[in-house]
């Protein structure tokens, strides 16, 4: 074997590449278009390191795949290396199919199509290119692979996905107290029933993890900050769509022009390769540099939120814990009118949403703990106090976004 | 004062911005716009994690700043608030005038207008916006200010900018060898006639900073990888600019469209205000959304080169120690011109150049020890063993860069 | 000021001496002592890094203590110099009463007599010495200094004592889920009508801060392995007791001779001033030192329990929810007597105890959050989620070890 | 293999212990033993965290072992599992020799007695209650196995003994320059004729490992402090093997007097098994309960020394750049006869000694570079300036300690 490689990780030190087969989908564009998505969008405006990419995560996911069935073999699992090699080519592919800021733009460029189908769509077209080299690979990720728990390391809430990603999140946001352990996670793995479960030794480790995720969630994914930045840029997003609807010529790259101006679905993907392709030229710099673009544009709702983007003069935020009324609302809209802003821009500037932070997800896939007698328990009932009880529930919380001192600019 | 504010930084775990006018000055658009210029430009192709941005670096060395002098002043050192506040304001500053992939862009769009110029020019700006607030700030900057250690934090082999880009590039590149320590270099600053100068006891903190340095040089700033993408990024701006000066209508924002037109000088910026507001209009963004349009343009020369940068097919290069001759260039020519490249592109698929290390610049800024008998002396010759005298030596290589299996995609 | 002094801790990078009065303290055969006295006793047989001593554990919350308190400095609070150096020299004296393998002989050696009590008489003695220097920093370890936060910052549960050991205590064992970040927490604190309380933004850390506890104890602290091995070294002390007091003559160094035969009581301590240093003559190496000249001792009681406690040949050990019966019991106790144990030996190879776990003590001093509107609500209340009143739960464990093929080494 | 066990390690992680035979090594009380030797002896009277023991390094080297040889494996060369066994276990016991205190101690106690001869016997010894299971793992040790390489990587200046000492030093004393990035260099290891040799592309990485190798000499293993305190040490046992000699009856543990009455050879324990088993008694608490003991001996200066050792009053010491003398040495006599300590006894309170730094020793032992053309040259030779030429320079110095105020304490 001669493409070896070693790569650097300030995460986990090194991350091998250890098979021919996954060089090769290394080196090919559709995964090197992932160092050009952030993992985490907007969030370097709240956390300045938050800056790595989905590719840099998509690594780290296929080294700890290798890592925790190192693990597995160790404890006496017959795990063959094109198993192996296959889980790992999954892990690796698994992010493919997102976009540039992902939740944000599939709500407003590709409404019902999940990335999830995407990452499906150019796995297969990589097979092709590749003359079926991905066939277990591509039956793992669908779950229909015989052997259940590898699709379990790809998705699940004990998949390789989220262990890198929680673990990388908080190490570039500089969240240390979302640090999860991965490493000694993983040591606590176990195959049971064809099930991926913990180790009873790891039940301290799994309810670590479980609150690590949520403090992740509150801290990170959902702050406050980044809510109200993600909200701008879908306001962005959608008056741009409606400026083009109208016939207006915007600035931006070619491709991402195509996907402003229609609204595909997943079968169009399906039966339009070179949409695929298209897409597959999507990322972060197309959605900057026509955010950039737009602030000269003559629209002055799309270039007040755009330099304002730029600039972060953002939205204010607030929280609730019920849907908020027109008693909220009201004195927010008409400040914005007295600012100048018309009715019919109001939404612009005027934005409500919800959010949800769900730690432990019990009932659709529990996680499953391994007692010293054999016996196969889920995490909450193994635990002794009801923490994990806890973390199962879902909490919601209701916000609103409005322009403070917004002056569109003339 | 309530605009107090603490940034999580993996490197330092918190910066605090410990005055209203530092909150400001990040505050401000000039600022905000370094979120968008990574440090390391192309770096990451070769480095996933080395994504970080001089606004980053600029907080970082802010922080260290203050570290300094609170160190100093708790050695007696009397350092006035208002000095504290100008030196830290002085090296957040310092890299305003920093062009999207700096080196590389300045050489084919700027000739012979030095970043330093631009920043200067920036922050001026900022002083009249202010109201004069940074006036001593600028005359640190500018090396004017009476007590003359302060410039040197600012701009010397012991400045803040190398203590936080060495320890910040080691961090995200994960080359960990490359690690300065800077916090415990810092506690070794001293003040002796009016210099920045070491303790004693800091000696081989100062021997093992600048191995540091030398070994960060090779294994990152100049590794071959990194140099072979430059070369690519260089050639693309090239062929870039001589297509628009054609006649060649470019796809490009509209500011960086301005520049790739034209050669503008350091009096142009000194005339023109707008010009500088264009310049910090420029970003990371606006080079890769234009290579990302030009893939798909009718020149065969700028689209394979662009499509190759994107898709990571990078140059091959080779190291000399002597200028390569007609015996090393012929060969790769001949190979070029047998895959169909015409002569007259061959420039843009063999580049020439030549790189240089030298670690310890002895002659014109040396670093003082401050003895234990109170004697400054110079540390190549306050250290026991000639490895100091070694880093003072300029290592100088050649390097050869060639397209490998270009076909020009037609 | 020329005794200023810089200390490397692997743990914060530098531990700075900031003045006089705390050199002196360092200085004090009292403090070198604690070099000589582990903090976690016996835990280096289940974690072998957990080497670290309360020497070290002192100065940390010495240094944190300067953090906090120039944290809330900075957030507008007035703090003289002579709080703050009073503050600093409690918190380094804080654990000066503690004799080795602090809670396993002070059950043994000297029961109801509280190390804290002991503590307060050092510092006395030590303020006599000093002419009255600490007389602050007494007032503030008995809290009786007016202000009352600062008895807080010494002893409750957001104490400097408990966010140096829990972060020291997880860095040395490895067992990095329970890092607490400890100079973020101290980032969020707040002095609210004379109290220590956190600011709202600082919930999810304090949460985390609790659950990393709660996870030390279970991990670390209450480590099956360490209680065995801690039971093994109160019967060795029990049995040398006994022996001595039947006029065995025992090989141990004179001071640790003078603990063994007697019983001291507070009022011992309070009337005799050698006693006290006496006590501060005793560390670790008394005890190992006794331990290994009694494995040649020809009580094969005590013999058999130092050579097993030496090589590691631990005590087996099982938890329970209740208290373990006679059916638990008589098993044991029969396999003991089969080995060759008489009866009257039973009790120092077959010990039970009980241990609990008690995250968060809600009732007697709780954590007060400082929301924005400026209320104070107990943590339990401001958090959204029951984890918190989970964790005020006290969990109970009842424990029986037992030797495992003893033989008598005759 | 029901004997695998995963042990903390601050460091590395984890360590796993990976097979049977290893785990019965750790097990037995030769190996058990080391967890009382601390690796840097006295130094944590400078670097209060340097408290970490053989027994933790020993496991540390093996784990790097592993890591080495699986990567040797992953580069294509034929490693059989015994080989890995025995060269884990080899590097495992290649301490177990080493006494308290070792080269202090070695000096006073046995001198001419190499730590590694008193390790073959125990080896030796193991290897004969083990039916000859270490055949190998001793072969390896003593350079005699045919696959010379293995024997390199036991001993040779790229040794795993110091791969792990020179990491876990840097990591336990907070000396974070002297971090040499164990698991990168490893990467680079290359077997070629049968020689352990780096790739061309570690040639960085090994000139950063020798420049932090010379930086920890002088900032830990030759600190001037530490010095001091080992020629404090060295004079205590010095005296207390001199009052022995004349009958007096010194306060130790029944071993440790065995050898403070003796001056054994080699060849004592190649005759007298016990011999090896009392020697296997004897740890750091041997000799910190002598040295407490002893504060109280009539004897002043043996107790005079003893009680400034435990309380930290050090020996002054200065360092000369050739042998310092009657100059430096009579105006320091006359202070000690001034301040009432007599002629005979001059020579406790006065003590020279030379230390030498040799970061490189290229003669005996040169590290070997593979170039990418297969050849293999010196690191002196492939590397392009002279720094590693600078660090093969011995360094020489030479000191005098002096006590300071002494007053013998009657």
């Amino acid at each position: 074997m001669n493409k070896r490689k070693i790569i650097n990780d300030p995460v986990y030190g090194f991350i091998t590449i250890s098979s021919d087969l996954l060089f090769d989908l290394v080196e090919h564009p559709y995964f090197q278009r992932l160092r050009r998505i952030k993992q985490l969008g907007l969030a370097d405006l709240v956390y300045p390191g938050a800056l790595h990419t989905r590719f840099h995560h998509a690594l780290g996911a296929m080294h700890l795949m290798g890592q925790a069935l190192r693990t597995l073999q160790e404890k006496g699992h017959l795990i063959w290396e094109p198993e192996m090699e296959a889980a790992q080519a999954a892990i690796l592919l698994h992010d493919l199919g997102h976009g540039p800021f992902s939740h944000v733009l599939e709500k407003e460029l590709m409404p019902g199509v999940a990335h999830e189908s995407i990452t499906l769509e150019m796995m297969k077209q990589l097979n092709r290119e590749m003359d079926g080299r991905l066939d277990i690979a591509i039956q793992m990720f669908e779950g229909v692979y015989p052997r259940k728990f590898f699709h379990q390391m790809i998705s699940s809430q004990l998949d390789m996905d989220r262990m890198d990603y929680l673990n990388r999140d908080s190490f570039y946001t500089g969240v240390i107290e979302g640090s999860i352990g991965a490493d000694r996670l993983i040591k606590m793995f176990e195959i049971s029933q064809d099930q991926l479960v913990i180790e009873e030794k790891g039940l301290l480790s799994i309810e670590n993890f479980l609150h690590a995720r949520r403090l992740m969630y509150w801290q990170v994914y959902l702050h406050k900050t980044l809510l109200s930045a993600q909200a701008m840029l879908t306001q962005i997003l959608k008056r741009a769509r409606e400026l083009s609807a109208a016939g207006e010529n915007l600035f931006s790259t070619p491709d991402f022009s195509l996907f402003l101006k229609n609204k595909f679905s997943l079968s169009d993907f399906e039966q339009n390769p070179d949409l695929l392709e298209s897409f597959n030229n999507l990322d972060d710099n197309d959605v900057w540099a026509s955010v950039k673009g737009w602030t000269k544009h003559t629209d002055l709702v799309l270039s007040t939120l755009c330099k304002d983007l730029l600039d972060r003069h953002l939205f204010k935020i607030s929280f609730f814990d019920t849907i908020p009324g027109e008693e909220i609302l009201n004195p927010l809209k008409e400040k914005l009118l007295s600012e100048g802003i018309k009715q019919s821009e109001l939404s612009y500037f005027l934005v409500t949403g919800e959010t949800t932070n769900w730690a432990y997800e019990k009932e659709q896939d529990p996680i499953k703990v391994k007692m010293k007698d054999g016996a196969l328990l889920d995490i909450a009932d193994a635990s002794d106090i009801p923490t994990i009880e806890a973390l199962t529930k879902i909490v919601r919380k209701y916000y609103v976004c409005w322009g403070k001192n917004v002056s569109l600019r003339g």
